[in-house]
């Protein structure tokens, strides 16, 4: 591939881009794409509903960039979470991190590389891209040290830089994170998973139901911080159950017009799951109680069900305790001398719980877990037939060898340089996007507990995936076709990898340019959300803003993708250097572009505390110390043993480094600081605000309300109040609804 | 190695082993020698000292056997702690598997490699071991279904009994040893490691000690729980201190006669670290006090040495907490978003407390583990020089080509019988006694906090090393001389070590007869004390028994070569199936000796509480997978691709079976159990028992005790009953004293 095949594609990415971005900032002024576009806004604030028709709409503006520019990070704390700060940082860092290397690599290193062999240079559109590789470096060459030089810089500022941003957010800056987490969920109920402990593997007592055995458990070994509990149903029970009790209801009100006066109680008998109608009259004996499956207490329009039916209990339950410290000092002990039974885990978040994986019997989840490693292991294996064949696309000679027909189409030049600078890396991109449904599905087996475990979990799939089938299969098969049996000698790795990384160099950009700045165009638009409303809108004619089309942030996608750009840049940098201006490039379009769909398009629904910084850090450092290894296997290509030898230093440095940041920052983030909370703790205690807490965590975990979505949009407002109201929380729970 | 070769190695064991057992039943009569053999019980009970001369002492006996025979598992828990238990049970499960898995083998496997072949069998005596093995089984036999049976079998026993075994002593049956151990632990003052937390990298508060640095967070944090602590000073320092109060106290007595008079207050200005003598008269400012080094109050014989010196405090404590409970919580958890900072860790009994490595900067440790590491992997390394030397030996023929000077005498069958059957493996043991030492100095370097986790570091390092250089590189050098690059083929190593097994199996035999028979005599006469004691009491003529020469049990040496021996088992039964006779009758010695060595040489300094079956576990199921993979080896080799293919599921079943015992038995060794606790907890409240365990906790871990050998014996007898009545428990404690 020479700079004019370079240039075609990078020509024809930077054409679509700016059609996209056009589009965009026109399509974003439509009132019927409002549901597109401006989702997060939609939901949170009630929008000017109908601009007048004016010609602005459709004049193209750069407003919403100078605006994604202008907005600072406590506002996208507020808006997206913790998670989207760390994931702004990853960009930040990316940004920091390449502008220094494209500053010495493009001054210090490209040079050498261009004129590291005594040749005659083409005219620089017809130059070959191996030119301004290490490639054409002369063996023995003394310039090898600028390489060197570049390359400790590199290491250097890599370490520092991801120092100080570990230290920044969670460390220095803390407490007033955390402070501003604080003052921003004080109002909102979801902070009750901190005083919630999840409880599995409840053992079974004959003649005592789940909620009996463990409420004599925690009474006996927590007395003094046990709260409540709250039990776990069998969902596809209660989603039967739902369904029936919106039958009754409106059989009931069918039968009074007027629902309060009949007070209807539905109650209903174990064996047969069906509803009766019950008199008005107060229960005498408690026996029929505790066979009540749905108590509904109807002021209007909020129906608050409470579940209580022993047979339908899973041995899992939430328990609330009365400080976050308890509550922590509770998941972190072990139990009995039976690490199978009593399971204690953090809760998860309220919205962040995943129901339908809470009934899985703890004892499978091991089982499940090595079935999709294995099913996943598979996948990436299988996996390899298509980056093989895009790989085949690279090298036309072969490929014309191999398809004689194709000869004749593949001399002309145009058709030449869209097929080797822009096929592969688009068939690559499309057969990507069958990757994050197949690993969210493996996650999905493996029954995490809430939503952003199964995203963290899906995202270290997607990321091993990458960097195995994108990256490594695709230097490695790309140097020498069909070589699949490179990974049988382990030793001979970091070779091979010296050797295919400068030849793949051109591969690498396009795949910038594809996947990297189209991709984040596709991004802006949502092409796909775009298309559907456009359906809905002007076939279906149906004008209503569905809610339900809100997404949370794609985290377990895009930072599995942004992490491979820092691979790829990290092992092109003193190889290839060329690609450098490029990468910053997308790295400061996706800081933008990441930015304005924060604010404006996605939920935030959950969020997990910033825990895919670890994942960040742990891929960086892989990355450097891959850079290293491949830098020491080109010196020794190249025979500089100087260079070689003050490589392996910066190698066992980098190691080192890597091993105290594990030491120094893991902990933090597995588990929560008892200073932290204490004093949390404290400061509640002291403006008398636990009695309030209490409240709301009694009806934060609610299985029905979020199972049914005809139920929630009315309690969603009033939820809160109402259960205030309803049940008293200094006194004894009562039976009904909590045991 | 004929079989006459074997004997030959047999007989010499069997008549050393014979020679040093009646030379044993002799020598642990004489009274001279009751140090050596009877150390144990000298310590705890006061023997008779003088027996009248008789014949009776000369006469060997097997009384000693029967004793150990008839010594019940409770004697040995008392005796020798939960650890001592833990090795006799890997013993006993030894015996049980090896006999199960000798009845098979001898009757299935052993005839049909002996009449796997067609051929001329010679006459017993010369036959080639190899015709026992698989080796001389016909490729594509039917009859490997034999050794396909007997691998199920073995295989089956192994998991079941390793289950039940491990479910026993710590699961089921936890209970029961626990109370065992708090009946036996109530009346002594060990079991204060359960109210106490070691807290290490204490921050360093300008203008402030660390002392009241700790009391501060832990009054803050701990309110209800927090008791006392404990600083840690600086080891050289208070040895100095320690060796210039004693001249001083005895500077003091020759000044007066009577001490009680004088009421030697020693106060010493933490510039000079000397000491004045201060009048008599009660301080009046607290500032002289803390700059008091040592307190000295003297009733008859006890001197209580308190000392309290800002300056020479290392950021390290013993705080202790009120319940078992609350001292978990402590630490469990992580106190600050530091976590380098405030790391605390349950304490280690009072006994077990490594000072020395407690005032190492607790950020050093991570260096100095990968520092040991690197150093022990490299030591593994040097060590293969005298181990393929071991293996020239086995092979004369290529021994005499390269001496060709030694022909001569290798040509005399005798003299070749002692070098292949013999030498080789006294070689090895010999070399091999080098290696404890130096993993324990590796395992000092790592800084652990207690002895018994410096043992099991170093138990680890050994294992390691066994299994690396004795099994794996005997096997595969053996087989093919020199050549040391076998391993840079990971995948070849399956069918190497299946070509490999069966030729070696002779080194085995003659190991287990050197190292295994001769080994456990030489266990058993204890050479090293005795040729000492010998020395001392005949030739320098003191005749005073010296308690210095009590040791704990080794079980860094001894856990690492019964594992060995299991692993020589497992991979040699069904290959070589003629050493499990052998090695059944070592195991079965092992048992009678070592609980003899249990009950009366070694003392029990301190107890990790059986911190050693998690080790003992995995490696069985390592042997016992390397025993599969070798076998799917040989089938693969012997052309039975259906043996092959019942195999592979037993691979996969016993990994299975692996990953959930660790996920059902590995918490339990790592955290304990909240309910215990909190039962102990409650049983000592209701029997009023905290006050008196609070007084002797104040006075458990005392520095200056155990660093001074002169103080200590006159202080463990009366120390906790003078303690009780010197400082107040219910009251605030004296500032002197415990801050």
């Amino acid at each position: 591939m020479d700079i004019a095949a370079l240039l075609t594609s990078a020509g024809i990415n930077i054409a679509l881009c700016v059609l996209l971005f056009t589009l965009y900032s026109v399509l974003r002024k439509q009132p019927s794409n409002r549901i597109v576009y401006f989702g997060r806004r939609l939901a949170s604030v009630q929008l000017r509903s109908n601009d007048p028709f004016s010609l602005e709409r459709f004049v193209p503006s750069t407003s919403w960039l100078i605006k994604a520019w202008e907005t600072t990070e406590d506002e996208i704390l507020t808006v997206g979470g913790l998670d989207a700060v760390v994931f702004q940082r990853i960009l930040i860092f990316s940004i920091r991190i390449f502008s220094i290397a494209a500053v010495i690599c493009m001054f210090l290193v490209l040079p050498v590389n261009y004129y590291g062999k005594e040749m005659a240079h083409k005219r620089l559109g017809a130059e070959s891209l191996d030119v301004f590789t290490i490639g054409n470096v002369q063996e023995g060459s003394v310039w090898l040290w600028a390489h060197c030089l570049a390359l400790y810089t590199i290491s250097c500022t890599t370490c520092a830089l991801l120092y100080f941003l570990t230290i920044g957010p969670f460390i220095q800056e803390y407490k007033s994170i955390t402070k501003m987490r604080l003052t921003h969920l004080r109002g909102s109920p979801t902070n009750s998973s901190h005083f919630t402990v999840l409880v599995r593997s409840i053992p079974f007592v004959p003649g005592e139901s789940y909620s009996h055995t463990l409420k004599k458990f925690f009474t006996t070994y927590y007395p003094s911080n046990y709260l409540a509990h709250q039990m776990v149903h069998h969902s596809g029970v209660v989603q039967k159950l739902m369904d029936e009790a919106e039958k009754m209801c409106k059989m009931l009100s069918a039968v009074s017009s007027d629902g309060r006066s009949l007070k209807p109680f539905c109650f209903c008998t174990s064996s047969t799951l069906s509803f009766h109608i019950l008199s008005d009259q107060p229960e005498s004996g408690d026996e029929s109680i505790r066979y009540s499956d749905f108590e509904i207490a109807p002021p209007d329009n909020v129906r608050i069900l409470t579940l209580h039916a022993p047979v339908l209990e899973c041995p899992v339950a939430f328990v609330f305790f009365k400080t976050r410290f308890a509550a922590v000092v509770a998941t972190q002990m072990l139990q009995t001398t039976n690490p199978m039974l009593w399971v204690t885990e953090q809760a998860p978040e309220p919205h962040d719980v995943l129901w339908s994986s809470l009934s899985i019997p703890y004892k499978q989840l091991w089982l499940r877990k090595i079935a999709t490693l294995l099913a996943a292991i598979v996948f990436m294996f299988l996996f390899l037939v298509p980056v093989t064949f895009v790989q085949g696309l690279t090298q036309l000679d072969k490929l014309s060898k191999t398809f004689p027909f194709l000869r004749g189409l593949l001399k002309k030049d145009y058709i030449n340089h869209v097929v080797t600078g822009y096929l592969p890396s688009v068939i690559l991109t499309l057969s990507l996007y069958t990757v994050p449904p197949t690993m969210m599905l493996f996650s999905a087996i493996e029954a995490p507990i809430s939503r952003s475990g199964r995203k963290k979990s899906a995202c270290l799939k997607i990321l091993y995936f990458t960097i195995l089938n994108v990256f490594f299969v695709n230097v490695l098969s790309g140097s020498v076709i069909s070589q699949l049996s490179v990974f049988s000698s382990v030793r001979d790795i970091p070779l091979e990898l010296a050797k295919a990384i400068p030849t793949q160099a051109s591969f690498f950009m396009t795949y910038v340019f594809t996947s990297g700045w189209t991709g984040l165009a596709c991004e802006l638009m949502q092409l796909f959300t775009f298309v559907c409303n456009l359906v809905k809108k002007f076939i279906l004619r149906n004008y209503e803003d569905a809610h339900d089309w809100l997404m949370a942030f794609p985290y377990h996608t895009e930072v599995p993708r942004v992490l491979l750009f820092v691979l790829i840049g990290f092992s092109c940098s003193i190889m290839a250097p060329l690609i450098l201006p490029f990468l910053l490039f997308y790295f400061f379009m996706a800081y933008l572009i990441y930015k304005n769909q924060i604010l404006n398009v996605y939920l935030k629904k959950y969020d997990s505390g910033g825990l895919f910084w670890p994942i960040v850090h742990n891929t960086t450092v892989f990355s450097l110390v891959l850079t290293q290894i491949i830098a020491l296997g080109v010196f020794g290509i190249k025979d500089s043993p100087v260079a070689s030898g003050f490589t392996i230093p910066l190698i066992v440095c980098t190691l080192l480094f890597s091993e105290y940041c594990r030491q120094r920052f893991q902990p933090v983030f597995k588990k929560p600081a008892a200073q932290v909370l204490i004093d949390m703790d404290r400061e509640d205690e002291n403006g008398d605000r636990f009695e309030d807490i209490y409240n709301r965590l009694r009806t934060a975990y609610c299985q029905i309300q979020l199972t049914s979505h005809e139920l929630r949009p009315g309690l969603a407002v009033t939820r809160v109040n109402d259960v205030a109201e309803t049940i008293p929380c200094s006194g004894g729970p009562k039976p009904g609804s909590f045991l």
